[in-house]
């Protein structure tokens, strides 16, 4: 699939020049969050530096992204470095910068992936059709929720459907998500995806509280191929919170296609004030 | 908790030697694997250059090691670079360097935590008391699992208790874990006991075939506080694998105290050849 021919809001918001070995972006303002931009769509962007980049051999199967400052509404660069190119594997360290320094520290790594015996352990879960949900109104939101279509099943935003004051429920969701518009699917998008589920503990605590995501980290299942067999339809994601304790909290979620194929795993640490 | 006063082989086995602002090792034949050395202490060692360095500030909360090319057993040296000092946070690259060049990738994530609202929401497994399960005898094993005790709950290696020559089983493994003899825990074992599973492949496959761990994570969601009062104790680690496809599969593991407290979550990409 080439990245370069899709025409969407998600492309140009991902859109970079490079100039000397330099990315150079722009955060997009449909793609806003309440301060900054979404960071799976900046996540997306660190990971678009190195499939464009000329030395980039294989797929991408391991990404993290740790966000140790906010990044500002304006202009970023990105720099991928391959840090070692092995016969099926490649290893790249990524930063993105804004005035102020370092914003985003990453790692990446990239495989060529055999056939081999395959198992699906974990199972799909039960869910209702994504033609049997209702989506998720998405006025009042910020600007990055509008480019998608989520479906809530279980665990929406504050668990509004679940009214309750008392601090006693789970942390779990499970929501149908694609682009609005619809665009086929690949891993750009897909990555954002594994950062579009609402903060756990607004789920949980059923109210807002200051959060910013600290590390996140995907592993990708499948291989082109598989992604563009997806195509334009909705992706099932699976999330839940561990633990909270003392300003962090885990989120581990899991993305499936309609028909059961797991196409990414996900965690991340998220910073959180009481 | 001073980790320059332990006095134990894991304590010999990361040991580091700055000079000029390189951190230099040496691999330990006591932690060795079947190749190359036990790639938990690696990454136990890696953390420990960052704990080590001057300008560090706070506690790990997130890590992240690649493993980009097999460690050679003898002498390495580990580059951790601060890319950003916040008030609370501070975010680091590190990399560890041999003769044939960058051989492990890594970011790693300190902070300074504050006592917030928390909940642990995943349940505490049912295991017997560390007392009531026995010991697995480490005769035959690779030198780096006799510098642990490991009790198996559920899901052996290569699952020896449940003998099927059927692919039916699951993946999942319950294990007690401590260092053998005993040291008082800290970031650093921890650290290496979240990579101390037995390759989920073997297990549910009850058969070896070679495998490498490409990528690992690790959140820790206690502060140096925690482990003190945890001390000598043993560490439940609950594994599994959700998926196994085309030369790749994930783990993710908890890691609890004996009385239910979450110590760290984890995961990681490994890559296995048929």
């Amino acid at each position: 699939m080439d990245i370069n021919k899709q025409n969407h809001p998600f492309d140009t918001a991902t859109q970079l020049n490079r100039k000397s070995g330099i990315y150079y972006g722009h955060t997009s303002e449909r793609y806003a969050n309440m301060v900054g931009p979404f960071g799976g769509v900046i996540a997306a962007t660190l990971l678009r530096a190195v499939m464009e980049h000329p030395e980039r051999k294989g797929e991408p199967v391991a990404l993290t992204i740790n966000y140790a400052a906010p990044v500002s509404d304006g202009d970023f660069n990105i720099k991928a470095t391959p840090a070692r190119t092995n016969r099926s594997t490649q290893h790249w360290f990524i930063k993105l910068c804004q005035d102020k320094g370092i914003i985003i520290t990453g790692t990446a790594v990239f495989a060529i992936r055999r056939e081999t015996w395959s198992s699906t352990e974990m199972k799909f879960p039960h869910v209702p059709n994504v033609e049997e949900v209702k989506s998720f109104p998405s006025e009042g939101m910020p600007p990055w929720v509008h480019n998608y279509d989520m479906k809530f099943v279980q665990g929406p935003l504050l668990a509004i459907s679940q009214p309750s004051t008392k601090d006693t429920s789970d942390s779990v969701t499970l929501q149908w998500i694609r682009d609005e518009p619809r665009r086929p699917i690949d891993f750009l998008s897909l990555a954002a995806m594994c950062d579009a589920f609402f903060p756990r503990i607004y789920v949980r605590r059923k109210q807002m509280v200051p959060i910013g995501t600290v590390s996140l980290t995907i592993y990708f299942h499948i291989d082109s191929e598989a992604l563009t067999e997806h195509g334009y339809k909705e992706v099932l994601g699976h999330a839940r919170a561990l633990q909270f304790r003392d300003g962090f909290f885990d989120q581990t979620a899991e993305m499936w296609s309609p028909e059961g194929e797991l196409l990414a795993t996900t965690s991340q640490l998220v910073y959180y004030k009481e």
